[in-house]
């Protein structure tokens, strides 16, 4: 039996209930990331809620473990782990049907993760994330696709340019600017890797390895200025005068000038100073932030064309990104950027008046609904039309219907003009 | 590293990994059951998909344990176990804040659930099952509307009265027929106990138990008839007849009328075989069978008066079912009622003629996307006008806007039409 007494009982650390108020604004953003992905031609997919073990262990190594919720079956042999990100199972479900998907494959999911992680501020051990992925397409106009969904995305909820920006970085440009600083081509991997650790290392360690690959104390800080500035999307000329170069990569005039098709350019910025997972990346990086704000990245992606080769699928290229609820959430309460009500009212409520025949009551709620309408009664045993008129308005219905033995009125709560009405006419009506 | 080659990684057996297909068709369902909660005055609610393992050992005792798929996290003192079915949550979260709840409380949810079974025909390790709960209300409407809920989804996805039969049983009911076989007050509930695991039990060893209680063979052949038969609703004076009753009971007699205030009695059958939690339910009983096949129970429910208290909370009536996709999923094959298409096509496809600037075409699939609308265009590289229309087609785009250099015509990819179009008219005429 349970050790712990049932007046105990909670949720656990991490997770969320949702009563009625928190789910109606958790689904409007689920509903959001749905719409936007369908109405940019993504079609929605879903994998398992836990997956092996290995198959997390395939993209991120064992280091990942510790951060998952693992499990086995009584007396089975495989371990589990609770869906900690989608990029694995997409990447299986991918490599798994390579040759018989039709091409480009535009995904989306909006499935909950959970991560064995302390909770904190904008992170939780049970969170939703939108995942937005594009295979089969190399060129740029698929990163600036990507990036205008999650711009889409963004307006739909009423964010506005200036509020959010997404900050871009291209392993390219970080490339040429390592490399003019002195780092080897053969070793530009190492300084990925290293610049991909560096928030986590000791000032002192990171100077180290740094002058390792040939960057001594003034070439870090020349770096790392060039990573502290941003640069205007839309205008290409201004970051190459400020790295020293003759002319920017051709991968970044490609995507430049995609932003500006796309109509997003006032949306972004470059800043090399996007460089989580520029290892794992093999082209454009970016990461959304609040723009005057210090919370954590509202979504974060780029193009990773190895993946599904890791995962034994064919070469592709593919470019995408997640966002993930909670930081979304904060964001949306901090910009008043809720609405009042997060549901619907019902179109119409019944109002039996003091002669009513109960079952003819419940005769039109149950008719209405089959006529696919949302159509409320009162539970109270009162018959007092006012107090039940107050409950229809309190329930922000659009309607009252005013239900007599011989009568039947139709109310508009919001002008107050009422009517009788023939029931032939009532569905009708209330479409 | 994983111990598994990348090409053998697979779904955990009994999950599903959900391609745009399998997902649009398993979308189809959520949608219906959110739908038809809403209009029937429902609030949608979640939880989290891992609870603490004593919660649901509250519930069903420490027999549960093995059905669950449990885990500790690393370092970590408490048990977990994957959600395995919403009542526990839904009972915490209730009890938890049940005074500050406006009455009556009309909750659903849709979420997916685990269980460490063998997975067979109509079940899963992971399914999605539809929660319907109502509480706070004692009277037999309370049951008939939650019935009704049931009937208006099955309504909803075409399938039609005759097809599918809710068996519906009541405690009261069979209470009255064992003590009129002999079984006194004070062992009804061990009576109940022992018809809840009849299935389970070997034949001698249930009828060595029912001689306990007093049921000697020829009595458990008189119940296992009275069993064995099907009565129609909004008729109750038949089924009086039959289990030799003076009247019915007057629960069964609000019930009934309820059944037919809201129409749905032609669905419904009162079925005393349905005996599945008797001793857990206080009063109606009842699953939905599809009426002519052997499938397991599309959805199973009935009146738990006491669970609330049970979670710490106060006395509070209560009356709910659950439905699972996977019977659900497999009923709507079965009878053919899948859409041919299960998601929708796009608004437009936008038709780049061979002179049109890319940037342009980049630049209306923005616009109009970012107005709501579901715009797709190609990313192949020819400019075919013919191949390009046929590419629309394929994609079951409602119209395509043909993009030149100086032209824009929109044609009715339905009717062929096609005409001129200004710049500023596209997005209106498409909605």
């Amino acid at each position: 039996m349970p050790s712990t007494p049932v007046s105990d009982l909670q949720a656990p650390r991490g997770t969320r209930d949702f009563y009625p108020e928190e789910m109606a604004r958790h689904r409007r953003l689920l509903d959001a990331w749905r719409r936007v992905s369908l109405r940019n031609g993504f079609e929605e997919v879903d994998g398992p809620i836990f997956e092996t073990l290995d198959l997390y262990k395939v993209k991120s190594g064992d280091g990942i473990v510790s951060e998952l919720f693992s499990f086995r079956r009584d007396g089975g042999s495989t371990d589990y782990a609770l869906r900690a990100e989608f990029t694995p199972t997409l990447a299986r479900m991918v490599a798994k049907r390579a040759n018989g998907l039709p091409k480009p494959i535009k995904w989306f999911a909006t499935p909950n993760f959970c991560r064995a992680e302390r909770p904190q501020r904008g992170r939780l051990r049970e969170f939703w994330q939108w995942n937005v992925d594009f295979l089969g397409e190399a060129g740029p106009s698929a990163d600036a696709e990507v990036v205008f969904v999650l711009v889409d995305l963004l307006r739909e909820l009423g964010v506005r340019e200036g509020q959010v920006q997404v900050r871009i970085s291209h392993r390219a440009v970080v490339a040429q600017v390592l490399q003019r600083l002195g780092v080897p081509a053969e070793r530009l991997t190492e300084a990925f890797e290293l610049l991909d650790s560096r928030s986590k290392l000791e000032p002192g360690v990171f100077a180290e390895r740094a002058a390792g690959l040939g960057l001594d104390p003034p070439k870090v800080q020349r770096l790392d200025e060039v990573c502290r500035r941003r640069f205007a999307a839309g205008d290409l000329g201004h970051l190459a005068r400020a790295l020293g170069m003759d002319a920017p990569p051709d991968d970044l005039v490609g995507l430049d000038a995609q932003l500006v098709a796309f109509g997003i350019a006032g949306w972004c910025a470059y800043d090399l100073g996007v460089v989580r997972g520029l290892a794992y990346y093999t082209g454009t990086v970016f990461e959304a932030f609040e723009t005057a704000g210090v919370e954590r990245a509202l979504a974060g992606g780029g193009r990773y064309d190895r993946l599904i080769e890791t995962f034994g699928g064919p070469a592709m290229p593919a470019v995408g990104f997640g966002m993930g609820d909670v930081v979304l959430a904060n964001l949306l309460r901090d910009k008043k950027l809720e609405p009042e009500h997060a549901g619907d009212g019902p179109d119409v409520f019944i109002v039996p008046l003091a002669d009513a025949d109960p079952a003819a009551v419940t005769g039109w709620v149950a008719r209405l609904r089959s006529g696919g309408l949302h159509a409320r009664t009162t539970y109270k045993p009162t018959r007092n039309t006012g107090k039940l008129l107050k409950e229809a308005t309190g329930a922000r219905a659009r309607f009252a219907l005013l239900v007599g033995v011989d009568s039947l009125e139709l109310k508009n709560l919001a002008t107050g003009e009422q009517q009788a009405i023939a029931d032939e006419d009532v569905a009708s009506r209330l479409r």
